[in-house]
């Protein structure tokens, strides 16, 4: 059994990766910690725990030393010191923050301020996206585990652009997400008598996925990206909808992206290329650690519009890290993750 | 393996029956019905399932063949003849509908309207209600699963009817139910604008649950009850809340109820008494097979306020009946439900 | 004009005021002013508001001077001394919060806290229940306008109380709120992902209101009057459901009461006593000062069963006190809250 | 006073004109229609206007006959003779379905299939979007009432477009609508449990409203425009945002396209513009005429983007088709129609 410890834990992202590791068959939970609750159980911030999860809330020195891999779930900048004791001690370490998710120190800088504290850390860290950098993953000991929408946006439109499909200019990220990703601390816009029966967006092109999503374009591409992210705030809990905009290269058909996408994808278990005439629905892969994908061909512009569905909190954080545990610790990837999504 | 065959499979129970058994460790699904979608995947109904479940469904005669216990999901007066057949053949049945609850023919004629199609097979039948009558259910094989309300009600207030400590005579059943009580076919009371935001009582002191939970609180005192059960409607997916308003005896003092609600359910993994000062929440209990239950004393009436919150898709039909299942099949009865609800 | 003033006009039911006041023919809003947002417009906090009423927050000597007559939605403590300045300056004053609601000192001590101010003041002050208290408001200065609970649960009941027609004796509101009665403060229980899908029971058997519904039953049959008062949370902005239980009296049937309900309200505007078969709802009040109320049977128990539900911040708050300053400047009680509640 | 009928009063497009013409100063409802409820009373189909509005659902005749305005609310295909019956007797027809809205009838035969019933009664008509064509408006008695996608994505983007600021190519609508919009019929897409916690896209690059969009476009622009639409189906009951993208001219500042805004919508009651730094919600627009909207500028890819919010079914729908009326009987365009959204 793999000894795992969650600092963090009373987050969201930590709660979600306790109830996810909770049935994974390999693996145990050794210890969590949570500055704000330290000493406090988990189910008494989580009654829905009770009975079930009724662990306390130690130091992060407890985890560490608990623990054969560490999760992280922190605010950004809070990581990597954190990191680095890890590997000192010859820990695992799954980022669930931003610290070690651009390559870039400049880019960082000028999107989350502040610098890399230590920059061979992050030269053995990798951004854990498993379906386009498993092989590098593999072997790691540092993971960057991605964010929700930057999970979302590339799965939508990756094949099209690794396969110079669609123009690398111009690609538009709609996307729409639920409210779980704004985290657990209430505040004004996330009081229920203002948000529910409402519809925004937020930090129009300038929320800090944006690079984040660019540098795993250009990498599939080869070449620099640059996109336009809005991002919105739906009045539900779960979910990220990611409706992605490109223009068809000359020459190619719809039919060609189909094939692409479908051969692309085959062999991938999280990914549910939806049927043609379908739409991809933040319902349909609720508590599951499914991305689900459909193609639409607006034929008067020529675009080719993807629209991908997630949970956030799955897939696009706590379900993803575990699933790059399960390939840095060698085990099959869907260990603990074949999470059928209810049906309502 | 378990070869389990779910007749009225498209249903929402039906659904959510398929979600619990797919990770059910000795139970496969063998064969699914539904009239409505009979030749189509169960996952065209319910995209959510893609990839996971893709049966078709298939005839009822199919599902009897193929299986060792079969589910019914049907409206009611729709079991009885089924289950002459699966009982004639040797297969046990688990009914989800209304025909074998009641014991009184004279009541289920008045409650529903029809007769026993077969009084014998009413007598081999056993009302499924494993934390109250666990011991008559082991070595049966028709098996009537209770209801979502009464399930829910009798669990608030059983310890205190059954040992005395609250008058029978004037117990009250304040319930409020999420929509997929309701069933999946559409209608204008469950139409999304007129349901959102609204909240009413619906068949107010007219429910046919009312004379199953008076059976059932009957049989726990000894003596015939009657109670006020007013039902209403949430604007949520899942979860029933009870609300179970009884006078306390005299000279019985709330700690004693306090104790002996300990005490009897001691030893039930799928009821969480929660400590004093803790409010029973279906926020807490969603996608489980959990009855949480929060205990309340008005010393003002002398009343016992007993709170019981159960997912009514799961403790309330499904997850009930796969309970049901696990004992008259020799399991451990928690096997495929040791399922945490999600913290949110 | 009547010059209105607003002081904790950035609250819920002080925005409230304002958007009603906005378009009432014989009133106009003087000045408003907010602790928390002193020097900013009210369209800075609700941008709902913009163009429309961009009045910057005063403070409350502003207000109190520019104003005919005072609305005061504070917490409670806060408004005894703010009521003396306005009554010496011999303006009228309507206070939304708790502190002139008790006449009974003892009780207001023992269940908020606190003591009374000043004697003399708490006796020139009147309870605005417009319905059953009409009379002794007209002509009076200072209003202790009902809070929601207590405005629903008496309207629910009073025919059937004040006639005589059932016991005083086990009378249980069974109430649903949506959270804007809660506040605008930002808190965990109202943060969206733990409110959102969610239900349960809070402060049972032990809310401040119940001694308010209490004093207002016992006012209307003459005696003593303990009630069992539970009040629940409802994932949606706006409504009360009470759903209230009275044992009927022996020899009274139920035809008589609702012909008692019919003959009580028939000439009261707010109140629609609902056909028999219909079930009131919280979705038919929305954004008005109507009181729906429907009437049941449980002829088995013979209990009656009475819904009500209005809308928390119109009659529950803000549109009642509209309706009491109606009265005190003997305008028609309807000017300005002739409101068609939305269809959806 | 002006004579209103209404014809197809029982669908949502239909209550919301009955709610909003109830308060309408100098207009009365002189009859209504609905073909489902013909000789019940709407507050039968509709219980939240009991008391206010129990008016007898007449025949189409009745209405026409009483009427000096006719409102009509029908699936599409069904307004074209009932609009000659109208004008030929003399009265103004407002028609709040598709029939008149495309001046092609070409494109009226490829989107919608059928033909023009009456040519000439085509070349009467005139597309009611007064922001842009109210000097065509006044004087008509034949309107065609704008979609509810249709008014909010060309408010968007209309100075913009109008002026050459930004590039004609390539412009994309990515809409978001709350369900009433699909009507009041019931059907699976709409059951609460499987709308509820849902999103998804839905007729992409296919939909209806595309033509209309581009008609309104080419327009303003003088030049042939195509743009890519994508609505998507929101859970919540009333609202529309749309997000529009477009690329901005070379040359053009966002600072210019700002200012032309400001310009533009200088003298527009119904549109807000907003300042920098807000983001345009669909719940602060609800239940009222507004249309607000915000400019964001994504720098880096040089695109326009501008988010606009409606109420869908006022002015997207009924509160527009009121406007237009206002403007043909020479009143004021704001008569009825100075509605405060409520804060929450």
């Amino acid at each position: 059994m793999i000894k795992v410890g969650i600092v963090g834990a009373t987050g969201y992202a930590g709660a979600e990766l306790v109830r996810l590791l909770t049935s994974h068959p390999q693996a145990e939970i050794s210890a969590i910690s949570s500055v704000s609750f330290q000493g406090q159980k988990l189910s008494e911030v989580y009654p829905a725990y009770l009975g079930i999860n009724d662990m306390e809330c130690e130091t992060q020195e407890d985890v560490v030393e608990k623990s054969d891999v560490i999760f992280a779930a922190l605010p950004h900048g809070l990581s990597q010191e954190l990191a680095e004791k890890c590997i000192s001690a010859g820990k695992a370490f799954i980022d669930l923050g931003a610290d070690f998710r651009l390559e870039s120190e400049d880019e960082y800088t000028e999107w989350y301020g502040g610098t890399f504290f230590d920059k061979n850390l992050h030269e053995q860290s990798v951004y854990g996206l498993p379906e386009f950098f498993r092989d590098n993953i593999n072997g790691k000991k540092l993971i960057a585990n991605p964010g929700c929408y930057t999970t979302c946006s590339p799965l939508a439109i990756a094949p099209a652009v690794k396969l110079g499909l669609v123009e690398l200019k111009g690609i538009i990220c709609d996307c729409k997400s639920g409210v779980t990703g704004a985290g657990r601390k209430p505040n004004q816009g996330s009081h229920f008598p203002e948000l529910n029966e409402g519809f925004h967006a937020y930090k129009v092109a300038s929320h800090r996925h944006t690079p984040e999503i660019e540098q795993t374009l250009s990498k599939l591409s080869g070449e620099k990206v640059t996109i336009t992210f809005v991002p919105h705030l739906l009045p539900v809990n779960r979910g990220i909808l990611a409706t992605v905009y490109a223009d068809i290269k000359q020459g190619v058909t719809f039919e060609e992206i189909r094939k692409a996408y479908e051969e692309f994808y085959k062999d991938e278990y999280f990914v549910r290329l939806l049927p043609n005439g379908m739409n991809a629905d933040i319902h349909n892969v609720k508590y599951s650690n499914f991305c689900d994908i459909s193609l639409h061909h607006d034929s008067r512009a020529n675009k080719l519009i993807a629209c991908a569905a997630i949970d956030n909190m799955v897939k696009g954080a706590a379900g993803q890290a575990i699933q790059n545990m399960n390939i840095i610790f060698g085990l099959d990837e869907k260990t603990g993750l074949e999470i059928m999504p209810p049906a309502f």
